[in-house]
């Protein structure tokens, strides 16, 4: 059986040092989109107290929350400061490596910052009461858009499967959050406009399905650690008193009159509530960038065993025992149908760790291992995103509530024995107007409703 | 209605601009895969002619191709050359910046790079015959092998729309052309060895059977003008004469004797066909480089065209007209349930070039085309491999033939009104062997066989 006597060949060396620093410049761009999700976290978190504060500001005309908005909108600034000192020193410092290849992270915080320069322009505008507090609500929602969009590129980014998770689950709650700041928002408004119709209970509804929604979302992707600490807030005292306040505000009849004051009750709960996720995300984004940070150390302790490893073989003490010839290797798939492992016998004390070619296929698995990984949780991604659109669908075209939509897909799915996801793709297919996740072979002329129903009957 | 009078911010402007290089960096790693992918598919080629002839040569113990197998081995070297040289001035030359940032094609580079460095051993095997045909076949299989896995990364990486699907007809024709080959050298050794047993024959029918998968894949994935000039090959003479061939070998009892003259014919046939291949293999090739180089023009003159309109907006005589304010922007999903459209009134004779919001959408409309049409490519390859996978389980699991279990499929969709990657997904749950496809709800203990007729039946 033949041996290599090959020298190995400098080429081959420098491409497996090569991958392992491509990888290590990868995860440090890593540990630096984790480091801007954390500053965008805090920043998103300012500007929602300054939006729900602006707004008891406008409808009161000014006499509420005067001195708060102030002191409020100079922590914005501060952290805004923070926000772009980070950007400067991270990708606009020319030279600068671990700056990110990725055009959509880098056009979404584009678009963040154009949004924070007009921010000045807004606040001038609610100073002397020019916009209304649905104008303002809005332009604050569509500038925290913006900076969760960044967070989400950032997620989409990441290489690493542990890393993708938690950037996923942090994601989400912060979408959670911006939901739950939106029906502090609308809550606000109605309060203080001393009324709720028909039209507000139905968006704080929505907006409570929504942070539901995500939330989900947050639970299935983060740690143990994350979910407990949320079962805590959901249980604290805040959360019921606002658990209580929502169901009051249910239960106001059309535009039946309510006291103002409330307005600021109300809005100190949602705001304990709110404080409360903002800790929580807090401590995810310390665990972002600790879970980050190791994997670097890793990949620069495995660089530096490859090295040690590559000096001993060319050591002149180095006697290399046989290796084994990857042209040979009865592991390597060869000619279809010849019978390997027949073709070669085991090598006796074959070592793993003394040639080229075992560094190589260590590699190997190490990559083949990684991408598994991140192969499943983008897909666990996927497909949850499938059947929330799913799940949407069939809340508007057959006006189901969220929870017998998803009871719906879900028995469904038991009775043809297939996945949740592949109901809900067959959903989008038929429902139409996401054909984009399905690329639907129904060719089903009749009205979609009429088909759904028949679908999940 | 609010405008946006707030002066352009530059960092929002530098990070337009950063994302628009960032793609263009991005274009021009891929311009380079491209131009990788050309010099293996010339390199593969002359291995694979290598392979064949000295298969011959062994079996023959030198009697036959001993003098073309010496010229085959001067154009291996050539083609190595070129490889090398390749590699080195785009990758391991320092200070470059479009070295590519993925770990996994770097990896591939050096396990090939290493088995081309046990190249000159195995030819020296050859040379004194101490290796078996077998042994020789297997281990330039290996070669090719690790060869070709650099192709599948590049495709892998690409991320541009197009340059993907060619990317990944081109991997698939060179798969296809190497199972033709491995036809090619097992026919050599059948006919050289003056006798085709059953498990023989059994090999060649599947090499054909692969080819055909891979080329379906290429067909679907490939422009019209290569599914011409496909079509042109296989109705060509030399492919027909093949064909013939073919059914004399299958006619052929079991270990019947035969002139191993034939093993020539047998040999040019099959070299005319696979060297056809190689030339639309090199059709492929450069269109692949033509259109990424394309690509990097046209990002190119969008970021020229991205510096004159922000000089523009700075020139004194730049009057600028009353821009849409993008926290302002009713088309920016705000405020979840507030009625953008009627917020604002559509701007009359709004400039959609005029301002730095204008280039930060185009290029999110921009961004967004791409990722969609990328995200459907990589989706139509996922689903064709999940049936090809379901496919090769039904042959083994229920023996039957590729056509009939293909049919199979179809109907049991066309049925269910299911796409047929997710019958497929649900065989590969059953078949269980390839769960990694599915995350099985299915959790069925009967013998898979058994299940798996029924879900078809």
């Amino acid at each position: 059986m033949p041996r290599s006597s090959s020298t190995h060949s400098d080429d081959a060396e420098k491409f497996l040092l090569a991958a392992k620093r491509a990888e290590i410049q990868a995860l440090e761009r890593l540990v630096g989109s984790c480091e801007l999700v954390t500053t965008v976290s805090d920043l998103v978190h300012q500007l929602q107290r300054e939006r729900g504060i602006s707004n008891i500001y406008l409808v009161s005309t000014g006499f509420r929350f005067s001195a708060q908005r102030q002191e409020q909108i100079q922590n914005g600034r501060d952290s805004e400061e923070v926000f772009r000192r980070l950007l400067h020193n991270r990708y606009l410092r020319s030279g600068r490596d671990e700056s990110p290849r990725d055009m959509r992270l880098l056009n979404s915080i584009a678009y963040s910052l154009h949004g924070l320069d007009e921010l000045a322009n807004l606040r001038l505008h609610v100073d002397a009461f020019e916009v209304s507090a649905l104008e303002s609500t809005d332009a604050y929602c569509r500038l925290i858009a913006g900076l969760l969009s960044v967070v989400f590129e950032a997620a989409d980014v990441a290489d690493d499967p542990e890393v993708t998770r938690l950037l996923v689950a942090l994601f989400n709650f912060m979408q959670a959050k911006e939901f739950a700041g939106q029906e502090r928002a609308w809550g606000a408004i109605g309060f203080a406009g001393c009324r709720f119709d028909k039209k507000l209970h139905g968006r704080l509804a929505q907006l409570q399905d929504c942070q539901r929604g995500s939330l989900e979302l947050f639970v299935e992707f983060s740690g143990e650690a994350e979910q407990t600490r949320w079962q805590t807030i959901e249980g604290g005292e805040a959360s019921r008193d606002l658990q209580r306040l929502r169901q009051v505000i249910a239960g106001l009849k059309e535009g039946e009159p309510i006291a103002s004051e409330i307005s600021e009750v109300w809005y100190d709960l949602a705001t304990a509530r709110i404080d409360a996720m903002h800790c929580l995300e807090d401590a995810m984004a310390a665990r972002l960038l600790q879970v980050s940070r190791k994997r670097v150390a890793e990949a620069q302790s495995e660089l530096g065993y490859h090295y040690a490893q590559l000096q001993r073989m060319k050591s002149t003490e180095w006697t290399r025992p046989p290796a084994l010839a990857v042209l040979f290797d009865p592991e390597v798939p060869g000619l279809y149908g010849s019978a390997p492992s027949t073709a070669v016998p085991p090598l006796p004390g074959k070592n793993l760790a003394h040639s080229l070619y075992d560094l190589i296929r260590s590699q190997v698995a190490h990559i083949h291992r990684v991408s598994e990984e991140l192969e499943k949780t983008r897909r666990a991604l996927t497909e949850r995103k499938l059947v929330e659109r799913a799940k949407g669908i069939l809340m508007r075209s057959l006006r189901l509530s969220e929870e017998e939509a998803y009871r719906s897909m879900q028995t469904r799915a038991m009775e043809m024995n297939l996945k949740l996801a592949d109901v809900a793709e067959k959903i989008l297919q038929i429902g139409g107007r996401d054909g984009s996740a399905g690329g639907g072979t129904s060719g089903s002329v009749r009205p979609a409703a009429e088909t759904l129903a028949e679908e999940i009957r």
